[in-house]
């Protein structure tokens, strides 16, 4: 397996765009993505686990009852939730692109991000479904990965290329971040696509079985959006014989899927709302996966850690105080935490005190972009990782004035 | 009942106090405080849930395992947790404090706050006894409140006058607050003194019974501190008959101790680190009061909701979101959110869609200091209040950088 470019268009028959057609003000900023496979596509999904769901969610999850899709439309500057004509909205927007591709509305896959609660038309949409489709290339990846960033700064898009059963596939993914960012379920727009031939309820299989470990891994301030979806579309062009059944391919195919997750999700939490630095705790020594998912999950979301991080402190009492509230049955004088980073590795703290370290030391691992706090649990063998992002004065500049 | 002044000094026979011993470098901030009672008290204590413990905690905890003391000795500047030699410490500062007062070092209450995992001595301690036990006086409650600020930016000090039986009682209590503040059982260190007589058993029965709706309902930023305890002495001082049981007695105690508990509530949300506004959610309607509690604090965690309170922005899409993932089933169609302040009440949610409204006007209710945020959930009857604070840049500065 290697890493490749294109993004959602590295998989054959993948074509994708985006364009400014209104929905926000700025004409500079792309407010509207597609993304089109030349074939019906098997389609697998995962959604936010917030009770209040944006409409495009309940379209989306109709479209989706058959395990089947052709197309992605996706808009950015509005969120379509809690609009009394949600439904309406996003099924219009199936609508207008389905007619202009010729498919089923039911194939189209709707999604919308930016502020809750803020009424909608669909006449820029319409207005703007020429340029849309004439946007559609299969260099597009990148267009369509600007037309979905909300308060992101960087687009994200992975793709690896692998096989399976001697035919070479591809699978990459776009995602959207930044902000409202917690692993609940599904946190954030994720699009996948691969020309891997496998059936919708495998494809289900993988998508489930992967966020556990990756998307749901990732936050950014512990808020859990209302909009949030994880899409796979896999449209077989590949020419393997049709996943069915777990066995051999099917790993292949989940490894592949992970890679590209993985480092969407370290895109995604680098790139957090005001983030100057990407975080990574990785837990190992746990009596069960559960719990040092708990424990890795619980260090990264904490804010007085977070905070600590921004600064390049390494007030590692911090870190215990998230283990010691994270809900897992532990021995505290067992634990062991160090940071590390490019620059080096730090033992901060063993057997749950702290020992004495080098605070110039700390400093110069603690300013690096990417930082790993290791907890060393000793009290089992299960692991887990998480990903998040320090606390700044950006964050709170930028959501103390979201509307504007 | 009424509101007086004198905080814990305002019960009959309490006394207190607070030095600058050493513990901080700098000389101007008090760093110890004793509170004593001329004669033995009942006792009662919550502590926090987090699984690791400050060792004055766990020396604490056994000595309340009769239900009687007489003082309480409390550093800041080092929260004596995860050191090698806590235990030995915190036992050490009660032994120096009974040997001073004369009674039994199994009557002292022992309190710690500030860094974590920094290593302590109990030489400080004991070169400030002769100035701590001088410090003891009648009017002694702001200076003993004084000593135990970590960043908090103003005194916390509440007293009530009431009666029980025909006798005037007093009731007051002191707090520290500030960060690490998050509802799981006890949050921050809270310590309150009366000259009323209470069985220990029922003075236990009523600070639990007080603080599920009390503390536990106010949060700054979601870390569950490690050194959290609320502790209340009664040393019957007041000569009403002995509160034994529930009746007419017990439940005017119990409104005394929640009027004392509220304001302190409010206080320390009010001065939460980095805080400019107090944030009080009051939701009606939930079918249960777990739910109407979850959803309050669901609402007052959320971090995107405190940024836009900071920024003074409208953005009621976050209350939804918040009471969205609370954890709480409901229909969200039924919804009301309103904003208010001493600037007026703004409609902004209806039915779980949005309302038109001035948004000069939501800027004015809130650009106020204390904003409440109204959630009508209409499905049921049972109501709950919660407290927090608005996320500032001072928060991420005074984090970003805490142990120097």
């Amino acid at each position: 397996m290697q890493l490749i470019e294109g993004g959602i268009c590295a998989a054959k028959g993948f074509t994708a765009g985006g364009v400014h057609c209104g929905i926000r003000k700025s004409r500079t900023k792309k407010d509207i993505s597609l993304i089109y496979s030349e074939v019906p596509a098997s389609c697998a999904a995962v959604y936010t686990t917030n009770l209040v769901k944006g409409a495009p969610l309940v379209v989306t999850k109709e479209h989706l009852a058959d395990g089947r899709a052709q197309a992605v439309i996706c808009n950015s500057g509005n969120a379509n939730t809690c609009n009394a004509n949600g439904i309406e909205i996003a099924e219009g927007m199936a609508d207008l692109a389905a007619s202009r591709l010729g498919i089923s509305p039911s194939d189209v896959v709707v999604a919308s991000t930016g502020v809750i609660g803020e009424p909608m038309t669909l006449e820029p949409i319409a207005a703007g479904m020429d340029a849309l489709i004439s946007s559609l290339y299969a260099d597009g990846s990148a267009d369509a990965a600007e037309g979905i960033m909300t308060t992101d700064t960087i687009r994200k898009e992975v793709a690896v290329e692998f096989t399976l059963g001697g035919k070479t596939c591809r699978l990459g993914g776009i995602a959207k971040g930044s902000g409202m960012i917690h692993p609940n379920m599904a946190t954030m727009l994720v699009f996948i696509t691969t020309d891997a031939a496998i059936a919708p309820d495998m494809l289900q299989k993988a998508l489930s079985g992967d966020i556990a470990g990756t998307f749901n891994m990732v936050s950014v301030d512990g808020d859990t959006s209302t909009n949030d979806m994880v899409v796979v579309l896999a449209n077989g062009l590949a020419g393997n014989e049709l996943i069915t059944a777990e066995g051999e391919d099917f790993s292949a195919f989940m490894k592949a899927l992970n890679t590209v997750t993985v480092r969407l999700c370290r895109l995604i939490a680098g790139d957090g709302e005001g983030a100057t630095k990407l975080l990574e705790c990785q837990v190992t020594g746990a009596a069960s996966l559960p719990d040092a998912r708990k424990v890795a999950k619980s260090v990264i979301c904490s804010s007085l850690l977070k905070a600590a991080m921004f600064g390049a402190d390494a007030n590692w009492g911090r870190v215990l105080c998230a283990i010691g509230y994270s809900g897992v049955p532990l021995d505290v004088t067992l634990i062991d935490v160090a940071f590390r980073s490019n620059a080096g590795k730090i033992s901060v703290c063993k057997g749950g005190a702290g020992v004495p370290f080098s605070e110039d030391t700390a400093k110069a691992i603690l300013s690096e972009k990417e930082i790993t706090i290791d907890v060393s649990l000793n009290q089992g063998s299960a692991s887990a990782t998480a990903w998040g992002c320090d606390l700044t004065y950006d964050y709170v500049k930028i959501n103390g004035d979201y509307r504007t």
